[in-house]
């Protein structure tokens, strides 16, 4: 292959991946959704605290969230920019997620996510997480009304 | 070179580039801050709004941050990790952020930092930014006083 075309391939498995996390998170399905993980994946999360540390911490991590939500999970991905090397990739997009929680609690938000992959032994993993949303100055208050 | 002197180039300098935002903050110099931005670069700010696009608008929110500063910005780096592969690289860190704010609050604060590059016409440039903290679920407040 070409370089160009080693790149649209590398572009397209990272938008791959993407699509399948997506899947997994509609699916409340854990081990899916790790299923392309580093084992030294460090991963910087909306909620406390800093950070995780390893895949045992986001993968307990993941199910606690998951399992927050009575019913379906909705993630809806918007604004997704790929950018991939030989060796490094990374993308960054929106989303939305939705859904009614165990306490009743309705969730609609609007949340930017960075994911981080290297490519180790010819596969993709992802080896950082970074999702987060802003906060007020003001208030100190996390803003999860903003939209796009 | 071969490939991992090549590689080992491409960390070095990234690690680089770190060093000079770090001296560029602490100078409140926001040309040079942006001097290695991509025209197209997309931030996830700490404060709202959700993002920023293209580096005038980064510049600008880059001055209007470093402006609330009464005197110097402490910014020390922890626990940097870099990736590079041929075109794309990115690399994460806390740091702590430091200074008395023109409206007199004291401010000292870790966060964390997400730099997701490109190298363009053989030059590394930051295509993306994420900063943020995390925030408490039950106050709904940032967690800005989270030690690492």
């Amino acid at each position: 292959m070409t370089t160009e075309n080693s790149r649209a391939a590398d572009e397209a498995r990272i938008r791959e991946l993407i699509e399948e996390r997506v899947r997994a998170i509609r699916a409340k399905d854990v081990e899916a959704l790790m299923s392309n993980h580093a084992p030294d994946v460090l991963m910087f999360d909306a909620l406390d605290p800093l950070r995780y540390v390893g895949s045992d911490a986001v993968r307990e991590r993941a199910g606690q969230w998951l399992s927050w939500y009575r019913g379906p999970v909705g993630y809806e991905v918007r604004d997704l920019s790929v950018t991939a090397g030989d060796e490094a990739a990374f993308c960054h997009y929106l989303y939305r997620v939705t859904g009614t929680m165990t306490n009743g609690r309705e969730v609609d938000m609007w949340v930017r996510s960075t994911l981080c992959f290297r490519k180790t032994d010819g596969a993709w993993v992802v080896a950082h997480e970074h999702t987060s949303v802003p906060f007020d100055a003001e208030s100190g208050k996390a803003s999860v009304n903003l939209k796009p």
